[in-house]
């Protein structure tokens, strides 16, 4: 953030018309990557105080609120280079998404700190925003070209209690797509022509039909998720059943047609997004990082306004998969784009381009649009609250790993331990414990990969029926209880759905929610020619000496090649012999590849 | 041509700075489309005269020696739009490029008609041209950053004997990518920053290095055989060893890692060229229709000066499959793109704009870059003259199809008539009549697919051994003598070298040189999910209804799908049966897909 000058760049408002007190001329975008950073500094905060830190986040929050403008506005770009040209496109530029992410990074602050300097810097700016637009004969009927500040509202109505700001949300949802077309007007007030929009189509920004008349996932799958999600949290506060009814058509168009084995969606570099249904490349795949961290974000929230544990089931899947494959194990390095398949010289972040330069695809420190790294940072950050959630006197436990939580249930402050090696291994023991034996109900989901499962309190094995996926558990509980949660875990051979032709023929290798690829530091390169077995042995195990021991599968293998070849790319098989050779393979989890030497990489692999 | 104002286009010399008398503007490129019209008109004259025909070109000539200057500078937009920057910029706009396809125009028309008006209109724009480029001191050291002259300039030669043309196309070869680099000098005067070269580097143009140091075919594939083209006539008329081992070393990596099967080349949209060694995406494969054409131009060469039917395999292999696919059955509509696998929604040609909107992706009328239609039209007017060649007393025999010709052999003008239902069928009858009993040697091609074939002189088998791929019959020919060539034509399952990761567990069908595909016309949808038996049975047959009786191959195929599915994309092997169908599949020769109703097509084909 400061070498690359998105902390200096807030001193650009210093001197407007003189010359810049800073070298580097900050993008349209810069001031999201503040928001995200305070964001994801905030919960660091609230787990890890940090007293250097805070110091840090309260003189950039001074440089913040310094540079807000007299009427409230906020926004390097439109202070500091183009003053003239604030508000003159919502549909490309990004002031609404700008101050969404601020907006977000100062309730998080807000919440971890009780400091409200930024908080009231950007209610004063979204005071401003809500004079502007909305359907007053004296506002405009805009609403951000990419979608954002929509769920920012929403955090914003939490902490301050101000329905206006809920209310400017459901206008910004509501007003999108609609006709006359603002885009359209605004393009015309510029003096340009609408269709020249790059893009070609608002799809790519969720507007080209009213949000109530939606029934695809579409266009920029970041701005479709952020869209999505804002449009779950309306449900979850308006009680909106025509919302809720889109948010679950969506969701099924997206799950159904449009979403990687990994959780990554949007196949396209070209719009960073959708194309059609059942379109998943694999070595091409773009699948952003960001979207994989918004696809989390709207996942959770579907479960809120639709309990149902396979909403959980596709932000675990992202989690482990799609999304923690866009940073490296050392958490230094960052993907963009999240192939299912690489190969030398093929690198789907520069797809477009047709350049093919770089020998792999590998990743690297900082992107010129850096959205990635800090948006998983605020994720990664806070993912301890994807854990639980409480629903009453329920307390629903989502996700397994080794933790301790607390939690209030039937008014008594309960501790909840959790200890296993999933995902490596499906026992899971639950202690809980309460200064004195209360009544509620553990409801543990049963994810959807699991196919038989025992549940035992102390010892004692439950008859557990799974009800929307979560087994509930009601009694009174006592210090010390135990709960011990197996779930069955076999490797499993997945299939994709008959219409996506790129994985006909082939399978891919799970167990539990992760996702295995087979990678050339293990298994040679051509990875295309290795072939599984149809009655092949498979096996899962830790294997200590990788990554501080991670989960793998090793099994029977064939490699498919000729015994000799002549000259040339093309030979009949009456002169050219196929050779199969069996060895071993080993297969690693998806989101750790690319961490050891370069090479290929092949998450879906033939089956003969 | 008349419609798009291609020929108009040639009247906006006549008020430079006033209104001009037509509304449509013209390309950069415009010139060469007129120059491949005439081309293509002058070889069908010659086998089928037409005096209204010859009138229209006649009045095109017009038209264009009209546009010519004093200095003899002859183009349409550096003369009537943009007359301040002739000869600024060599590398990218087409000055000499389009000088070449007009010189090609005049000496076809010449050689038909022996008119030469607009061969004397070329002779002075090349003679203004030599002036401009080449070695001495006042001369600029350019040559064009789309190849084509440089053939033009030695068929120039051809028809005038001056070999000041031949000189200056050696120039052109070897002054390319010598440093200091002219792209780089051109580009500073027009104060551009080389580094802004839109398609990155000059591999693109093939101007990376020096012509002789070069070892790969590279860039944009039309470019680089039309070069590639250029060297090899050089090689035939100055005896060049260094070029002719230049052209054998970018040969065999063209074929040996850049070729589809169906010798279309050039996989990228983004640079409609080359990509990587062993990179052929079937689905999005651009393979230019003109780079096919071009291929056929070099293959043919480099026979000349190489002699080996290897060459003539590709050129086979081109003609009958990826430069014909470039045309409708009915010949009125064209593919710039060629895939080897078609998908709805899927256009290649529309690749990098990420925009999926086309249900299909189908032949068209014309395009604005119409390159490809008049290069069809100049090469399948003239196909004839790639079926024979004579070298002193020897008669090559090519290619075979039904029909006729006459060659000049030890003083005597020899009838040669070809009776075979070739490509279909292996059985070719060749008649020879000669005024009187001559000697001379019959080499008859023994293609590279043929494994096994028989040769009979009115009907005495002969012992046949085949030298470079040609089987040499030396005696005296009598009128009526009768040969039979009987080629071995079983289908043959091909399958791609290892290193071709796109095809790995798939073969193509090839019966004689023609590719086969199948398309959902004939065997439904989810063409991905057909697999063909390892030990299934298939035939060849002629199929009368088809495309005026055309070949087919019919066999044993399975369809792989899931008995059942659940909701969502993946599910496990253990919940989801795979069942197989079996049915018998029709596939149809490659170059004839996309002629009947919409649907996918594909060429390689898994086997199971």
């Amino acid at each position: 953030m400061q070498i690359t000058g998105r902390i200096d760049a807030w001193k650009l408002h210093w001197e407007p018309n003189h010359p810049k007190p800073i070298k580097i001329i900050p993008d349209t975008f810069w001031d999201s990557d503040a928001g995200k950073f305070i964001e994801a500094v905030a919960y660091s905060l609230q787990n890890h105080p940090d007293a250097e830190l805070e110091k840090q986040i309260d003189a950039l929050i001074d440089l913040i609120e310094a540079a807000q403008q007299p009427d409230g506005y906020l926004n390097i770009w439109f202070t500091g280079i183009e003053p003239q040209n604030r508000w003159k496109n919502l549909r490309d530029w990004h002031e609404l998404y700008n101050a969404g992410h601020l907006i977000e990074g100062a309730v998080a602050y807000y919440n971890a700190t009780g400091k409200d300097k930024l908080l009231n810097v950007m209610r004063r700016y979204t005071d401003y925003i809500a004079t502007l637009f909305g359907p007053d004969e004296d506002q405009r009927r805009g609403y951000p070209g990419h979608p954002e500040i929509e769920m920012a509202l929403v955090r914003l109505y939490h902490a301050t209690g101000d329905e206006r700001y809920l209310n400017l949300s459901k206008y910004f949802v509501d007003e999108r797509g609609q006709e006359p077309h603002y885009f359209d007007i605004e393009a015309h007030e510029r003096n340009d022509d609408p269709s020249r929009f790059h893009f070609k189509t608002y799809h790519y920004c969720q507007a080209h039909e009213p949000v109530r008349d939606q029934k695809a996932a579409t266009g920029h799958s970041v701005r479709a998720a952020y869209l999505y999600s804002a449009i779950a949290d309306l449900v979850a506060e308006m009680d909106d059943s025509e919302l809720l009814e889109v948010s679950r058509t969506i969701w099924d168009d997206l799950t159904g047609g449009a979403m990687y084995i990994t959780g990554g969606m949007g196949p396209a570099h070209a719009n960073e997004g959708f194309t059609f249904p059942y379109d998943l490349p694999n070595e091409s795949a773009y699948a952003e990082t960001c979207a994989a961290v918004a696809l989390v974000f709207w996942a959770q929230r579907m479960f809120h306004i639709d309990p149902n544990s396979r909403y959980i089931d596709v932000m675990e899947r992202t989690l482990y998969n799609g999304m923690l494959s866009g940073v490296s194990f050392e958490g230094e390095q960052f993907f963009y784009a999240n192939p299912l398949s690489s190969y030398p010289h093929v690198n789907p972040y520069e797809h477009w381009s047709g350049i093919h330069t770089a020998e792999h695809y590998r990743r690297v420190d900082w992107f010129e649009c850096a959205c990635c790294p800090p948006n998983l940072a605020r994720l990664v950050a806070n993912v301890g609250s994807y854990f639980y959630s409480t629903n009453g006197d329920t307390l629903f436990v989502h996700l397994y790993n080794d933790n301790e939580a607390q939690a209030q249930l039937a008014g008594q402050e309960v501790s909840i331990r959790q200890q296993t090696q999933y995902p490596w291994d499906g026992q899971i023991q639950i202690t809980i414990e309460a200064a004195q034996p209360t009544a509620f109900t553990v409801a543990l989901r049963i994810p959807g990969w699991c196919h038989a499962y025992k549940v035992s309190i102390n010892g004692d094995e439950q008859t557990a029926p799974a009800d929307k996926g979560y087994v509930h558990l009601n009694r009174t509980w006592s210090a010390g209880d135990v709960i011990t949660l197996t779930l069955d875990m076999p490797v499993e051979r997945m299939i994709s759905h008959p219409d996506v032709r790129h994985d006909a023929g082939n399978i891919a290798l799970q167990h539990s929610p992760v996702v295995y690829c087979l990678e050339e530091a293990d298994n040679g390169p051509r990875l295309a020619n290795v072939a599984l077995p149809r009655d092949g042995q498979m096996n899962a195990s830790i294997d200590e000496q990788l990554f501080d021991g991670v989960g793998v599968i090793t099994g029977d293998a064939v490699r498919v090649e000729p015994r000799s070849w002549q000259d040339g790319l093309y030979q009949g098989k009456s002169v050219t012999e196929q050779e199969h050779t069996p060895f071993q393979f080993k297969a690693v989890p998806y989101c750790f590849w690319a961490n050891r030497e370069p090479g290929e990489m092949r998450v879906w692999l033939r089956e003969i």
